[in-house]
């Protein structure tokens, strides 16, 4: 065994996962297809002044770590220095063994600042000065590391409203890594007043029914879509309910809203299926993908959500989905042809199975894995929730379908995380080759793991397909 | 590691997974307790013209791959020829891995026709000519295979309705097989006019009434019991609701329905609870089994069903059951003293240990195992999915009990998969060994290795039990 | 490997694993915050006179065994002699394997009676024999026993109207051992009007409202407090729901009760919602830690539960709880600033992921792990169930921060399950240091064993806290 921790053979246990992932693996470009990056730093503005800023600062893993372990909220979001929360944050991670931050962390300090040691209370002070040295000595130059890593595509998340222009010019100022914006379209099921205004007012569009509020997201979506968009995200909270609903229903339920009257829970269910089942429908014309975010439980301790907002990784694990009523919304869409490729990300591991094996059930001819189980998502993107991933999309799907990972976050170092995921593709395939489960065929294995890896879903995004039947 | 992926040692990891194997498993014979194998079949029939026709034609899993995979139907269920079609699906075998498409395709390969290579684009045309002449040669002796694979009792799948004639033949003509009826139940609840109408003619019973469907029914019961049939089937679906039901309240209903009237959901929940109930008492009576197939979701995408039919593999898991309606169920036969034997069968892996717990319920008095968590079902029926089951009967049950695997398909090349079990429990006692949870005590392990394979389901379906109390 | 199967290094794989069972956590102390030992054992009194005795008559876990097996009630808990009884269970150990039964058996009659060999029908005369001796000639000391195990707390289960002197007196019996009481509070749901009569008794307190109710529920709550009581129990069975409940509407269907009326499931959830919540208040208040047994499915066979009471081993795994119901129930006590310490007990491990992550919602300031994923609960403590629930700890919280193992169980032979937890934790950490994913650093893991099986439950329960905000 080495005796650095992130050795160049770290999680591969067998002489075939090397070859898969020295040899194939790791030379593959990234498309990073659904993020939460924000385009600026692609500007090459940084305004990082030390490690705890760049690293700990917006992390709501690292914060939900140290609230579990009792740390006082004023080392961790509060008024202590950013040197004291760095060294409070280096107390707590060896006790985050078998969690993801610790593989994370110890990955994110190797490979952007060159760590090899664990980090921990004795080698914090240490540790501290060098990274920020790196930081300030602007060697932390965040296009170069993305080239460095391969980067080809990233997604970001965009509300209707927000500017797609920077994407534009992050593109022309990293050259060789294109940015594409995405709708994350939960601010159009909000109904709030002030995001409607400002939806009227940019699309000079008096919205006072469902029909002009269509009308005013249509001419935002085409905007999108000139914009290089190709994917869409929802969240489908837990208890997600999907009832098929007439647009006449939804457009009296829409009006009472632009009266400022309140809706009941069943009337809300009924416009948001009206709305979902819309939007779909405009994906699939426009040959987007959609994403769905599936199982989250938000609303859980009232008092931390007033104490530090509405992310502040406090968010748990929602009760498993009804499958007929993800299974009504895909199949109405369905039937009118209108189906869009489909991610479903799921949050509850008890329903990976139903997810997994949902995945025959919509199909499309000419699309390979039209409809996706999503890498493991938030919490469940562990090492054993990976592989949980990988094995019941093979167990119950086809892994050669399967487009692979995303960070779904917000910083820059989380793309180490396809690292992570490749070394744990490449390793389950040794594993399942040194049990004899899966021929030592060289190629054949080379070909699912370029296809896991990047060529699945550059295929799936950028073929553009026509036997629609 | 031998050159040849499926070898004498495939899946035995430890030499003492192989002497369980090949000393004991591999020896013993097989009693099919539940598939859809038609009689017609050991009547020497053999209608196959190539390799397709016996092999991908009617498989629904291998179908659902090669749609999940984009491929365009015509090369599925098509207009395309035989050869085009396996050809096709020559394509995608190498992208299933992790699925057991894979490693049945192989055994099924390799254990009727002596194919060593994995099929795949570059040795398809070959395998094509191979197979071919073994088929058309009339070397595929189908009752020669069941018996060179040491089968001693296959149960069929048949409706109430169903011509039972032809399982004696079949028996006669195999000689050492004994082929036996089951009654698969579910048109009983489908209230379908048609059916009812042929129930009446072939029973003379004039059906207008609860009481003369019942009568109906039991007369052919009785002609069931008389040919050999020993077990029932319950597709119990996603969403399975038991209440416990007065005859009077289900009368109306089933009266209502006799005249043309539609009846609401809650109603045919009544009415089934009513004659689910009634059946397992008959079945009781009779020293029948009871097989219960619970949480399927088979209504997904509706343009598929009218594209491909009811059966194309587009099914996918129901929501996790309700232990109250099954239990419901359960113990109101207990408390009539009619609860039979029975066997649930689980889609969703997330009730696995619900209803591997469960087991512990509902015992009896002079029977090993009364009440079982049934082998690893339909997409469940992978790799890990049989380890898991084979754990989960293990973890919260008593191993020793356990009646063991059955093929449930329609397709002869099946069979492969009692080896495919027996190869996994092998494996799974002798990992237990290794990690020195088990004794190394090769009688012991002899023994249970016996029971699982053959001795349990033996006894279980033929000792007549009679201390019932 | 050894030939003794329970031997030195016992689910030890590895050199780290060993080094970290031998030099750390077998040298700890034990703190078994949860159990149902009889307080009158730790008297000295000890009134078994054979091995069925102590190891069988009371155990529901082996007589599930036997009757899943088909064993003959007369020969579980009916008039055969105490030896048949015990041969007949030699009879089944061995089908057992897998299940916790078979490690848990091996272990005691090695602990406790130095028995190498496993218990079959061939050694079952000598072992009855050899067992028998040590338990007649005295040499059974239940207090010495514990003691040679180093348990310094032992918290029992006791009901509000439960003598506690007992607890005081075995305590100064046993010297080192500190026997505490908890409350187990489910009678206070039951609203029996024996009980409430006895209630009013005990503390002289007319019961005829909520609030005189709840008055003498305080008065014992002091008692239990004056006693050395730092823990109580509920059991949400298998559909608990919690609705946020104004005292006025409790107390309504309080005197609906009281006045001999029957109230509806409705009325009894919104009653016995008020009443958990007031609990929870008063647990805060006193600095008593709150545990939660979730998902128990008690009500199955009803002729078993006429026959061989409440308590036979019938009970199973309900469905998966409602995580709105928990959340509410514990947002409410957090915003009133009166959320307890408290332990989920997970019955349905489909629930594991959901009930580990919520571990993230409910921190505190100055309390490392103030909402626990408890150990591995009743028919879930089996290795693999272990292994579960560690790596979902580990995975979806901080492991650093878990409380560790307690037996739940009311035998004294019971104990050894603390070496069986303590075994699979080091061995975990040795898989995990084996395959690399942790660092082989042994100070780091050797604070992760001490925290997990002593000094975490330790602080957890004596540490008192100050910083509520």
């Amino acid at each position: 065994m080495s005796k650095i921790f992130i050795h160049d053979n770290f999680l591969l246990e067998s002489t075939i996962a090397e070859q898969l992932y020295h040899q194939v693996a790791c030379k593959l470009p990234i498309i990073d297809y659904h993020n939460h990056i924000n385009p600026q730093f692609l500007l090459g503005i940084n305004s990082f002044e030390n490690i705890f800023q760049l690293w700990l600062r917006d992390d709501p893993y690292k914060h939900r770590a140290m609230r579990i372990l009792g740390v006082n909220e004023q080392l961790i979001t509060g008024n202590s220095s950013d040197k004291e929360k760095f060294l409070q944050w280096s107390k707590v991670l060896p006790k985050t063994i078998g969690n993801p931050l610790f593989h994370w962390s110890c990955l994110e300090l190797k490979r952007f600042f060159g760590i090899d040691e664990i980090l921990s209370e004795n080698n914090a002070e240490d540790i501290w000065v060098r990274c920020n040295k790196i930081i300030q000595n602007n060697q932390f130059n965040i296009v170069e590391l993305l080239k460095r890593m391969n980067v080809e595509v990233l997604c970001t998340s965009d509300d209707l409203l927000d500017n797609l222009k920077i994407h534009q010019s992050a593109t022309e100022f990293a050259k060789t890594i294109t940015v594409k914006p995405s709708l994350r379209a939960d601010s159009l099921f909000s109904f709030d007043k002030h995001w409607i205004v400002k939806l009227s007012q940019q699309t000079n569009i008096n919205i006072e029914s469902l029909e002009s509020y269509k009308k005013a997201i249509q001419q935002k979506l085409d905007l999108f879509d000139n914009a290089g968009c190709i994917m869409s995200d929802h969240s489908l909270d837990s208890g997600f309910i999907f009832i098929s609903t007439k647009e006449h229903d939804a457009d009296k339920i829409f009006k009472q809203i632009i009266k400022g009257e309140t809706i009941s829970t069943q009337e809300k269910i009924v416009l948001n299926s009206y709305l979902l089942d819309y939007l779909g429908q405009e994906y699939a014309s426009r040959d987007w993908s959609m994403q769905l975010h599936i199982g989250a439980k938000r609303d859980t301790n009232s008092l931390l959500r007033i104490k530090i907002g509405s992310a502040g990784g406090y968010a748990s694990l929602g009760d498993s989905q009804s499958i007929s009523s993800l299974i009504g919304f895909l199949d109405g869409l369905s039937l009118k042809r209108k189906l869009p490729k489909t991610i479903l990300f799921n949050l509850n591991p008890a329903d990976n199975a139903k997810f997994a094996t949902l995945m025959g059930s919509f199909p499309k001819e000419g699309v390979s894995g039209n409809l996706q189980f999503g890498p493991a998502w938030w919490y469940n993107d562990h090492y054993q929730g990976n592989i949980n991933q990988l094995t019941d999309f093979a167990n119950y799907g086809i892994f050669g379908s399967f487009i692979g990972m995303t960070t779904d976050s917000r910083s820059i170092l989380s793309f180490s995380r396809h690292e992570y995921f490749r070394r744990i593709l490449c390793n389950q395939l040794g594993i399942w080759v040194t049990k004899g489960h899966v021929p030592a065929d060289f190629e054949m294995l080379k070909e699912i793991v370029e296809g896991v890896s990047y060529k699945n879903i550059n295929n799936w995004l950028y073929k553009k397909y026509e036997n629609e039947n």
